[in-house]
């Protein structure tokens, strides 16, 4: 029995936008590589170095694009901050599941010695919020077309997925896997980006508009959501030596260019994306017999690849 | 700056049924742990010893609820195999990153040694399919008045999270957030319980009725989602040291009556489970400035509790 393939192939997937349900199925069922490999290199982007962080963790490099067209002030600081090495040395220190990996400051916890705070340097301790920003329509928007469960409209601007509200004249990122945030206190002002967290479990969008997005795990995320999860309340680790100590965080600008991840990020703008979207929609091969023709905003991944490795 | 209460007032919920999003907030914001220990002892059931599987990994122990309503031939032979100690030394073969842990025998991957396979004992190694099951109108059903986005309509039955679609008189367990299905290859009679997945990630309600949903991890879910993911196609670990060994799984009612899990689970048709939700569904205190008042049916979570140490 070939068991290895039971739940591989539920990630066959094929391109049936032409094909409804109900009609024969197409004689080639093209999968997300096969999509990938006949993309076209210019729709692919190589994130600009000032968007991009490094944070070296002893299970691996995670990659984190910056969104300074949805918190500004909140990502100029975070710059700022890998910039003086600020992160360096700190930690993660809570692994909640299904929930968030966050990290920071371990002196900042409720048991922590605030003497031993690390200074902030010239980064700023407080920001106003950055929750949602004036919905702007030249900013570049790829609809999604199937809805959302929880907002007016749902998309993808710049690699990044959004949730906009014409009427209300709002848009902003969302809480999928993956997605980074600033952890904040009651106060709205109280966020800085020294405290961050990663969406590791079922997207909490509850969480859209009451707190300050900033960007999206690119590479990695799996060296943040593969840690033992804490057992402190709310997954916070007990003890000092459960945390993961940060190597160090870096902007990409910062590093000289032959250490600068090549990587290269599929345009959410182009066809070969579309292509994806559409064939995850309409999953319909040997494994899937009941294709849902929808897909959530969240389900849908972004293809990153390492620009050293194309041929 | 006390950041550890960044994303813990992210949890702080209120009992704001009765409230508007506009009005004065409540003077009084219960949190799910003061409305569970407002919670009345008949709002608890306990899992039917039949219908507990007990597994024992070296992080811990991982109990499953098995659903014999929506999938009884797949949990007939999953008892079976649990009986007979099946699943004893196989391994976690798999942790495919936002998606799936899946466990079985190693021997049955791609390049397993087929002759080592461990035989399947007096359990069946086909079953047909059984994705959806028949609308039964007396099967206990609580309905997410929110709606969702892949389904007719959702809810809850006897613990489980379910969609139904009374139109075409099917219902079947979804993918959410830490429930358990059968592995299969392309044929839909090559699942046998033999080989079990949890999810680990963003709901893939694509899956649903297309696979076997079987069960729920009540307790120890953290121990199969915080793994280091597989490196290999599809998560699947490239070493045979990566695999994490079962130590076993046993039915409950296998066990002598006091090595039992003394758990209890809250009815998915109580109050107090109402509240829970909408508590979660209006979210408004002092963090919260802007419930979304929806909730999404992976998003709910069902609580459990040690009944021993209940006071």
């Amino acid at each position: 029995m070939l068991l290895r393939h039971c739940l591989a192939l539920a990630l066959a997937v094929s391109l049936s936008a032409t094909v409804a349900a109900d009609e024969a199925k197409p004689a080639h069922t093209p999968s997300p590589k096969e999509l990938l490999a006949k993309s076209q290199p210019q729709e692919w982007r190589t994130p600009d170095p000032q968007n991009l962080l490094v944070m070296q963790l002893p299970q691996g490099r995670v990659l984190i694009e910056l969104a300074p067209d949805f918190a500004p002030l909140h990502v100029a600081n975070i710059r700022t901050m890998a910039h003086e090495h600020y992160y360096d040395g700190l930690a993660i220190v809570r692994v909640h599941d299904n929930f968030v990996t966050q990290w920071g400051d371990p002196a900042s916890d409720d048991n922590g010695d605030k003497s031993k705070l690390k200074s902030l340097g010239s980064a700023k301790d407080k920001l106003p919020p950055e929750y949602t920003r004036p919905y702007d329509a030249k900013l570049p928007f790829t609809a999604l077309k199937d809805g959302d469960f929880y907002a007016p409209e749902v998309g993808f601007s710049e690699g990044f997925p959004v949730a906009r509200d014409q009427a209300n004249h709002q848009e902003w990122l969302t809480h999928c896997y993956g997605m980074v945030g600033v952890g904040r206190d009651i106060d709205p002002e109280t966020g800085s980006g020294s405290e961050l967290y990663a969406v590791i479990g079922q997207a909490p969008r509850a969480l859209d508009r009451n707190i300050a997005v900033v960007g999206r795990v690119l590479q990695g995320v799996e060296y943040l959501s593969g840690l033992p999860r804490g057992t402190g309340p709310l997954g916070f680790y007990e003890q000092p030596d459960q945390r993961i100590a940060i190597g160090s965080v870096r902007l990409a600008a910062d590093l000289p260019a032959d250490q600068r991840p090549a990587i290269q990020v599929l345009r959410t703008d182009s066809a070969t994306f579309a292509a994806l979207v559409d064939a995850k929609r309409n999953r319909l091969d040997d494994f899937y017999r009941f294709p849902v023709h929808k897909v959530d905003l969240c389900s849908v991944s972004i293809p990153v690849r390492d620009a050293k490795t194309l041929h």
